[in-house]
């Protein structure tokens, strides 16, 4: 037959098959994508900007039981997980899902639309405030998904959670969705959790308070993952965004498990030219990081990289030469969001770059040592950081699973007895961390090596530092606590704590009133 | 039932499902990913890293009618394609589709495993040389498939081509495969045209001849999309992979058509505030761009960006201010390469963020003016840019349909009549850009707009440019050179010119001996 350009070309060509005829240049507006995704394809002449949230929800396609997904890079300041489910409960939709990567004290107005049946369904990898109280008596109506921040990336990745509509939070960009966190009033720093919701959703809105010219020359998301732009008023409050709990600590007892870390690093034969480092923005770890720093400059050794949430502590390691680069998923201080835009060196990265255990290769398979907090850890070092001490949800796993997984050497640091409580116990609330992938506790009284690593018992046997059993230190705690009261339970599982596999780790049971 | 750490967890959880219950954390060590790909998950323990190509054979799932896919950044110095196919063809792998983004005649040896039935077919946005005339003498089993480089990306991500194994030259990588192509002995800028190849195949080599340490902290494209690195003692011979083709022209004629194309873009209202631009390498179109560099200098003009593939010309209009941006998918010249690595606002992109036009929005889209050239022109402003006047296939749209149809004002410049030969045919050999996307051509005897461009016709209704219609400038050229004998060619379909949405624009038949 003749095509419309008049030429002859058969419908069917031998080693080619069948054949698709040329309609104009126009002609085709619908692809197909990953995993049978729909999208709309964007043409030069269709236009991505709102400018009126109303206007921008009257065009999304909105159904009950729908799957939102939201980034925390905005943390406890974030307005527009808010903002989009206000407008989305007003508009009478029910029976929703919410993929937020994590979850904070800022976010109560969602409780209200988790009691009215308007969200049924969370997954994240880290909940704290009012919204995980309401899960913990059991007013969301199916079980949380608590998920690793590499797990969150995963379950994106294999089509486990399908998210319909993705609403990102976006710093600074332009009308087409060239997006960065590094600019703006409400600058964040890197949008490392934000890749898998752009990758993988069906389609994406996102949403800035700082719209500039065309193009945004600085991009990490860009403009082919991006299928509106909303432009509000703010998208955040920079007071919440950056967090404050990035100081080193001053309680003495903290100071000391800091100081037994560094000398049990030092004496690992980990800190050496090349080695690479990851620790969180609690106050014991940052004062781990003062101690690492001065061991590695004082030895001359130039570390390779420092990676995971960034703070300015990190940085200036980086900045004095000790590592070659940072992988940054999160930036948690002005310092850290100013390095992640003018050093070349400060790499940032997907969640799944980072943490996924189910992709090429993720950085957490280079990491050397990595300095991790817990709420509770029994004797077989399985760690809990989901609940409190009263069982109520305040927090989740975040990196830890993911980075104590990857790291060779996985060290708990925590204080063994703070306010006559133990952080050794018989049986822990919640496991989020198995304990074959933690190496060591240090604490106060001592130090703990997982006899899983003979290596390091053998490398340690005649240390002059306080290295016990773990059940000699869970003695010491408990001739200073007594004997801890059982938390009690209802039978309804609340939760779910989802290792980074997809497997399920342990689940979180309703508390007793 | 118990998990192996002892917590009792239901097989079943209602609003959760069924339970994949945690089995050790390296148990799981497949994953599904886009397309239901299955691909071997890396664990920290895993190497990616070989020195000897044959042994990585060995681990490779090789088999006959595989599909095979490399990128041509390196260009005429490409040395990657070769030695793979080598390596294969000496195994005894038969019937290989071979998926290069363009082809050189540095690629030569492939004719011999074209001809012996090891390559059965191609795809391919540009091919020129001993291949080209291969397939034109009907040599390789199916039809070459030739496409636009956006319409490569879309192939790949549809899932319509599925790559088994994608070689990607390196020219610098770490051990995980954090990728750059701005450093080493074989550096080429930017890697557009590999992104699709590393996102989309079931297995992913990379090949370097510059091993740095991880983390190489410049990534273009990261670990996670990288199955395996090889290092060779060369990947490409630096000579070749920078194109000797960016000067200005010389020639009277052409300086002539240039100064009359700036002229006409003055005219035409789009040389203003934010205007964007794209040009090719050819000598005209420099000579193009060296007119408009003066012509936004002389006004004081400040535009948004400049895309496509980059040369040292642009660069220097970057510099100067001229451009807020420069998108890049490929570097021509050791210019481009410098300010590729150096400039921030250099912003490299992928094949599908330049041209792909079933993504969210391509820079493509946004561009207002892109210069081409053209083998032949019809009355129609059908454009052929893959066979030469001989009917022999000597190059393929690469951007020039993806530009043409995403820009506002699309420019064909070019000689009226060079050595007897009209540009302006009655009917042109292949058409490989449809005249519906194709504004105004340009020639040394005057200027044609398109018909269906009103507004143009109307704008310059009254302009001192020597504006004719398209059939006078065919008569003008016929006078010149006289009656042309058509060639002839065989029944045998030897190519498919796909349109970048992959419907058939045109085929190209085997030519007569």
């Amino acid at each position: 037959m003749k095509n419309i350009l008049g030429r002859e070309i058969p419908d069917f060509i031998e080693g080619y098959g069948k054949v698709t005829h040329y309609n104009g240049y126009l002609a085709n507006k619908m692809g197909t994508i990953k995993k049978d995704f729909n999208f709309k394809s964007i043409n030069p002449y269709d236009n991505k900007l709102y400018t009126d949230i109303s206007k921008l929800m009257d065009v999304l396609p909105l159904k009950d039981g729908m799957t939102l997904s939201f980034h925390h890079h905005l943390r406890n300041g974030d307005y527009v997980l808010n903002f989009v489910m206000k407008e989305i409960a007003q508009r009478g939709y029910k029976n929703i899902t919410i993929v937020a990567s994590s979850i904070f004290p800022c976010h109560k107005p969602i409780v209200e639309y988790i009691e009215k049946g308007v969200i049924t369904q969370i997954y994240a990898g880290y909940i704290s405030g009012p919204v995980a109280q309401a899960i913990s008596e059991g007013k969301l109506q199916k079980p949380a998904i608590m998920h690793t921040h590499g797990g969150r990336a995963r379950l994106m990745e294999t089509g486990e959670v399908k998210v319909d509509i993705a609403f990102v939070a976006a710093p600074t960009s332009d009308e087409y969705g060239n997006i960065n966190g590094v600019e703006g009033k409400s600058a964040c720093g890197a949008l490392g959790y934000a890749h898998s919701d752009v990758e993988n959703a069906h389609l994406v809105v996102a949403i800035t308070d700082n719209l500039v010219s065309f193009p945004n020359p600085i991009i990490e998301i860009n403009q082919t993952l991006i299928d509106y732009v909303l432009v509000v008023e703010a998208i955040g409050d920079p007071k919440g965004i950056v967090s404050g709990t990035t100081q080193i600590t001053k309680n003495p007892i903290g100071l000391k498990v800091a100081d037994l870390t560094a000398k049990f690093i030092e004496q690992s034969g980990y800190l050496k030219d090349g080695v690479s480092f990851q620790t969180g923005a609690g106050g014991i770890s940052l004062a781990v990081a003062a101690e690492v720093k001065n061991l590695m400059k004082n030895k001359n050794i130039v570390g390779s990289f420092a990676a995971g949430g960034i703070t300015g502590y990190i940085v200036d390691m980086y900045k004095e030469g000790l590592f070659k680069a940072l992988f940054d998923v999160q930036c948690f201080d002005l310092e850290a969001i100013k390095s992640a835009k003018e050093n070349p060196n400060h790499i940032k990265m997907s969640a799944s770059m980072y943490a996924n255990c189910n992709n090429k290769g993720a950085v957490v398979n280079k990491l050397d040592i990595v300095i991790l907090g817990a709420t509770e850890i029994d004797t077989a070092f399985n760690v809990n950081v989901t609940t409190g001490s009263d069982g109520i949800i305040m927090g989740g796993s975040g990196g830890h699973s993911d980075t104590a997984a990857g790291s060779k050497l996985c060290i708990i640091v925590s204080q063994l007895v703070n306010a006559r409580i133990s952080v050794l116990k018989e049986k822990i609330t919640t496991i989020t961390t198995p304990g074959e992938t933690v190496d060591v506790l240090v604490t106060e009284r001592g130090i703990a090596i997982n006899p899983l690593r003979e290596d390091l018992i053998e490398k340690f046997k005649n240390s002059n530092l306080p290295i016990r059993t773990i059940e000699e230190l869970k003695e010491i705690a408990e001739k200073m606590t007594g004997k801890e009261k059982p938390i009690e339970f209802e039978e309804k599982i609340v939760a779910i704590v989802q290792y980074r596999d997809g497997s399920v780790v342990d689940v979180v049971k309703q508390i007793k009133k």
